[in-house]
């Protein structure tokens, strides 16, 4: 069975905010460490860092609290707008991906034009 | 200012349907060659025809008619499956964008939460 599969990012000019650093967002909160949350997603810490700066440019405000040092060599957590943003950003990917489901079944009603193969 | 933009693959199981193929069945709509939409793609001939294989793997049927050979080393075009499928493909990436935006602005309503900033 076919059906679409949308991949929602918003964009400014140059930069985007998609599904990957929203993962790397979530991994970051369920951590409560860039460090952690860089190693759960086999990424380097400098290029987790890279995201971070990319995102926050692109949503205009600070995404991650940090707390520099401390015992596990620092700790981040999601700001409350960063939270808010998220929160926001799933809540729309969910609902184009319905609205994207039901206009897929509109042009291709049968599932698929497969039906008229002979 | 901020805007979503959505990437729209139809898929199965392992392979998909995407803006990249469809782009690739226009430029062959265009050039009636494989070998200049190649070109025109900077893309390599085998790898167009890879994509082609594929995406008649995703639809189920010949996206293309063959004529071997002839002064220009061969025409291709599209079968008329093939043109019904990419009309019903655009129409619908069309409307899942316009839906996605509306989408947005009731995520955003302010354009961004950029409004929110101090």
């Amino acid at each position: 069975m076919l059906r679409p599969k949308t991949k929602i990012v918003i964009e400014n000019e140059n930069d985007f905010f998609g599904p990957g650093v929203a993962e790397l967002f979530r991994q970051i909160q369920e951590h409560g460490s860039i460090n952690m949350a860089a190693q759960a997603m086999h990424m380097s810490y400098s290029k987790c860092w890279k995201l971070i700066k990319r995102a926050e440019k692109v949503v205009g405000f600070p995404m991650l609290t940090r707390q520099i040092g401390g015992k596990n060599g620092g700790s981040s957590e999601l700001t409350d707008e960063g939270k808010e943003f998220l929160r926001r950003y799933h809540a729309m990917r969910q609902e184009i991906q319905t609205a994207s489901d039901d206009i897929f079944r509109k042009y291709f009603p049968d599932g698929y034009t497969n039906t008229e193969k002979g």
